[in-house]
């Protein structure tokens, strides 16, 4: 890590990067913009004395991230309060072609957050949080939609991660090659990946005159 | 799970898709195909006693799972033999935009390898596994570029993990809304999404006449 960047967050033995040190960030600007791009994250707990990864949508508010699921989620409990997690978001920016096999890389941002989790269960922080995770994944929708019902809170558990051992690592650019390979005539470069967005599907039972609203039409990440 | 489809793979207390079985899949074809379509595995081990994940390209080859990493890294090697793993790809296909918060969801495509890993030790079978994992990022590559030496197989660590215990998970299609939200006015529907491909961008170091091959130009997901 080079000396001129900021640290916000706690760094441990866990959430350090060892190796490459310099494409760890452990600052809030970085880890934040990662995490508000992102949509789906992997959520590592423990499960029966096992680690378990599963994706989950999830939202962020200051330096608190939300995961939610079922109430009826086995999963889920696992991560009540004490129980250690591992949020990892992760987005692909590029698939990198070195002239050897051993230089190929991938272009990329991630995220880990590690902790211990915390079950809400005020009505109204969850009213709030629900609605926050679903405006992170498609900004502009809560007012597109009806409100929670207290039925649908009860179902629903959220679980708040302070972000506060954290990290972000980062890989961006050309290749790296071995000064030796560099007269090789193999191409090399990056193939830049991102999210493709396609035209909007209609539920089949919309009622018919209602037009495609701004929030869906212009979404993109 | 519907009764006539064939299970392949050991169905656990961890793998079993408990809430909305229907969801789950657990036959190899299903598998296999998710596990070919996606570029990077969210692996998790357990490091200093606590849930790590970490993203990884991987490999697959037949019903085994491979991943590798610097022979340097601290969380490859606690994935050593005996040590249990869970590696989970997710292919994000749509967001699910419902009438209610509750109803949101992802059109997604998952797969959860879990059990413990192996080491591959013998030099020929880790260039015969490094020469997959780049294949199956980037089909065609391997006649693109020059060949491992003994030095980058001895800094290279392999991990074989077994496709034995594990499962897919898929929804897809529209929103499900509640009955009574249907003659609701609010817009619902997918908004479908995949992996966008940009135009290759050349090493700057690239030997002037060296052209765009085929596997680069035609590559997509």
């Amino acid at each position: 890590m080079s000396e001129d960047r900021p640290i916000d967050y706690q760094i441990t033995d866990d959430t350090k990067l060892h190796r490459l040190p310099e494409r760890g960030h452990y600052d809030r600007d970085t880890v934040h913009a990662i995490l508000d791009e992102g949509i789906v994250a992997h959520v590592g707990l423990m499960a029966n004395g096992r680690p378990v990864v599963i994706p989950m949508v999830y939202g962020r508010e200051g330096d608190i991230l939300y995961i939610h699921g079922s109430a009826a989620s086995r999963l889920l409990r696992q991560g009540k309060a004490g129980n250690q997690l591992c949020v990892t978001v992760t987005l692909v920016d590029g698939l990198v072609l070195a002239r050897s096999p051993f230089h190929h890389s991938v272009n990329f941002r991630s995220v880990v957050v590690m902790g211990a989790g915390t079950f809400v269960d005020d009505p109204l922080d969850k009213h709030r949080i629900l609605d926050l995770i679903t405006e992170h994944v498609v900004p502009g929708r809560i007012e597109g939609v009806r409100s929670h019902t207290e039925k649908e809170l009860r179902a629903t558990l959220v679980l708040a991660l302070p972000i506060n051992e954290a990290s972000a690592k980062l890989r961006s650019g050309p290749p790296v090659d071995d000064d030796e390979d560099y007269v090789l005539d193999h191409w090399a470069g990056v193939i830049p990946l991102g999210v493709s967005v396609g035209d909007p599907i209609p539920d089949p039972r919309l009622t018919p005159g209602i037009e495609l609203p701004d929030h869906v039409s212009e979404w993109s990440r």
